[in-house]
């Protein structure tokens, strides 16, 4: 299983960045062809001092394959497009092997 | 249910993090009251240049009161203290409560 970890630094404005992850790019990953499960944690807090990130996503995919045909995928290139939009300068993006 | 992820950049000596995190770490963590289920992804990659991380590990606590219970156990106390001799200047944690 590959999972794609997308991780969010605290924008200007929460608010807004809030919509924008709502209305318009959340329906566009959900169209991602291959996507299966996605989890998000938002509002993060650390134990001391302030959190590295306001929001990690996370996106499931069932093998390599899978993956690598959705990152190729039409759609995939519509929601990059879209998080670069609103997102750019926050976000930042690892993927890898699932364990276990 | 609350999500704690473990963000660990890469180490200067892989092998040696990898070592001692299967062998001491995890095994440790294991040991926390109310921890549910663990998750690691290791070596991560990024779309382009080096990744932010080498090593993301995700660890699910029922509610906020488990989670309270388990950080303060015993149990986390020696976790953590491991923690910190081998990965102190390579991790950063962040939690938060999983949507949807």
């Amino acid at each position: 299983m590959i999972k794609l970890v997308a991780l969010f630094k605290r924008p200007e404005d929460v608010e807004e960045f809030d919509r924008h992850y709502r209305e318009m790019h959340a329906p566009l990953m959900a169209k991602v062809p291959g996507l299966g499960r996605m989890e998000a944690t938002r509002n993060l807090k650390a134990f001391r001092g302030e959190p590295e990130y306001y929001l990690i996503a996370e996106m499931y995919f069932r093998d390599k394959e899978t993956f690598d045909a959705a990152m190729a995928s039409e759609e995939n290139r519509a929601a990059g497009k879209d998080l670069m939009s609103f997102a750019r300068d926050v976000v930042s993006m690892v993927y890898g092997e699932v364990e276990g």
